[in-house]
């Protein structure tokens, strides 16, 4: 139990062993509380030069050769990063690439037409929207069948008839950390393949595709993992399944010596035959800064200062806020929560614009969620302590 | 007919109405001649500036808000002036979104879609890469049959089973600009619709998309448009299909009211049920500095500079290679001819690669091509000259 008082926050940030990564991202406006990191993380610090250098020196100077000079190797040199680094896989495994709605897109229907004789589709009604809606619009033309599902039922539905399980790692709103290996073991049982989004805990939990046994993978780079609005996005497919699953993208640069311009599509080695189209260089470099930290610092790291903020969260919101009617919609058992706190109240989307007044931004989601999103290499404790304070005077002066 | 010599290059260069436009550009390295705009166009002056301001003010300081505060909105922006100022179309028919790749699938798969009960897709076994293979990986799940024709034979071609006419509106090997507003005309007569490729002919020759008729078209923003390594592709779809066509990829930000993420995905409005994903934020920047210089010059200036620099090289081909074994491969009738100029020779591979050690930089392109961009806004007659003079020197002295 923290105490929730300032002082408590005091000693969080004076012991936070990733206090000095805040210097490595630009400050924002004096005063201001971001709590927004898992919609849009802040722009580190070495960014901005580094986009300069491929702006002005490598398209600037440089022109077409940057392609031989790096730029085509940029998805897999920083998937392998990724991979390595944070996502628990191996090198050869992941690509940056497209967005995540068009990866999910890519992968979902390379697994359906990986079972063949298979109908269902699993995945959760409270999935992150676009992975629901390119379901939706897959099967539409597949003639496949969604079997909305809980994560925690998924065990129990899955069967010979299903082709693909899917689920986010981490609840885009609850922050519920869903069991990977559980549910991948129990898709694999019925013979059915598994699709993971890491949107939410790519950066902020270790993800253990390798020892979860995971098929696929996507997620996004502008959450914990600061690359951007709007940076490119990752995909994952497991070593073992590349040489037969086949995305329906083929674009060029998917196959196999594209700049033969030969006819009919082979498709390139490995994790090459999931890209499709020109790779984003301003984007990649911008998500190569951010995940690069993000390494640097370490997910285990991550995880532990991840873990208190939550927690320290959650104290304060006990203390503080449930006697104004908010309660807690995050898990909390810490092993079953990612790097954000939920918080739910009839007003909260009338909250959420109120403290944004009083400069500190949150998420407001549907139905009744005031979202915090605490980023472990830039939320300090005592942001947290004072947004809560806040939301706490808001609540005690309605009229306000 | 121009004199094949230094003055007449002198000349046309003082002469240039859209001489001053080199100063609009960063300088490159002194002495290099980049004949490769028709690949990756070159940096625009502002961009570096106005990426500065969007990573270190927007993203840096405004942060999430960006989003309500114009990201959001950059797809149509940035679509509605391309539109209207360089592909004769209306504003809420373009978005800018995905790469040509990504957009070319979507577009081809909803006209299947659109077309039930047709069978054929005509396309051209010259096509560029991108779009036969992304048509082959379309008609492998669909069951489709590819009709491979030569624009020319197009009318023909088609009849009461064909879906799709796709084309480029510019070959990207020979330059020769095929007439969409003709094979449009036969596709309707024979109820197909048509999608066209704009990638060689968006910036460089006038698009009329809305005048021809044309239902559906992609392109890419980094070459004559001048939008960076990987920047973001554009995708039109004529207004009178919106209601009706469905692109395949059902993205949150497709959906109408994405951030109500409610269950069920309902198309968003005309052209914004086009995008998928969240939009690329730093490509579109660059994009949008791009195509801003190409509305400014005028695409009728640019197509007369652009035909002049096709003409010159031509003459100057016919003066200088023609006795060492160089045959134009484009179209000498400069109505039929887009933006670049290509020349064949047997050992084109070894010419071009000689050509870049002194500092001419062209594309090879299977099997014998040298293809030579010459980029309205950055070309000058000059270098056109410089170019081919050191091509004459490289055949005469093989050995060299």
């Amino acid at each position: 139990m923290i105490a929730a008082d300032r002082s408590a926050a005091q000693a969080l940030d004076e012991a936070d062993p990733l206090g000095a990564f805040l210097e490595r991202f630009e400050p924002i406006e004096s005063g201001l509380i971001y709590l927004d990191g898992n919609s849009l993380g802040r722009l580190p610090a070495d960014t901005p030069q580094r986009i300069n250098a491929v702006v002005g020196h490598e398209w600037g100077e440089r022109l077409i050769r940057g392609w031989d000079e790096g730029w085509m190797a940029l998805p897999t040199t920083i998937g392998d990063r990724l991979a390595t680094g944070l996502l628990g896989a191996n090198p050869g495994e992941v690509a940056l690439a497209d967005s995540t709605s068009v990866n999910f897109f890519k992968l979902a229907a390379a697994a359906l037409h990986a079972r063949p004789d298979r109908r269902e589709i699993i995945t959760d009604h409270e999935n992150f929207p676009t992975d629901r809606y390119v379901l939706e619009g897959l099967i539409e033309r597949t003639g496949h069948e969604l079997v909305w599902t809980r994560p925690a039922d998924a065990a129990a539905a899955v069967n010979e008839d299903t082709a693909l399980v899917t689920f986010s790692h981490v609840d885009y709103r609850t922050a519920e950390l869903y069991d990977m290996a559980g549910i991948t073991h129990a898709a694999h049982e019925a013979g059915a393949l598994t699709l993971w989004d890491l949107s939410h805990s790519a950066g902020a939990v270790p993800v253990e595709l390798e020892r979860a046994g995971a098929d696929l993978a996507v997620g996004c780079t502008y959450k914990y993992l600061n690359g951007g609005p709007g940076s490119p996005a990752f995909l994952y497919v497991r070593a073992e399944h590349q040489a037969q699953l086949r995305q329906p993208i083929w674009g060029w640069l998917g196959r196999h010596d594209p700049f033969a311009m030969a006819p009919g599509y082979i498709p390139g080695d490995g994790i090459l035959q999931t890209i499709s189209g020109t790779p984003p260089v301003l984007g990649l470099t911008a998500a190569a800064c951010g995940i690069e930290l993000s390494i640097e610092a370490g997910i285990e790291t991550i995880r532990d200062k991840s873990t208190q903020l939550t927690e320290y969260a959650i104290e304060l919101a006990d203390a503080l806020l449930a006697d104004h009617g908010v309660s807690v919609g995050s898990p909390r058992d810490r092993t079953r929560r990612g790097g954000h706190v939920s918080l739910t109240h009839p007003d909260a989307r009338t909250l959420t614009r109120r403290l944004a007044q009083r400069d500190v931004i949150a998420d407001f989601r549907e139905p009744d969620v005031i979202r915090l999103g605490l980023s472990p290499l830039t939320t300090r404790f005592g942001e947290v302590y004072e947004a809560l304070t806040r939301l706490a005077q808001l609540l005690a002066t309605p009229g306000a």
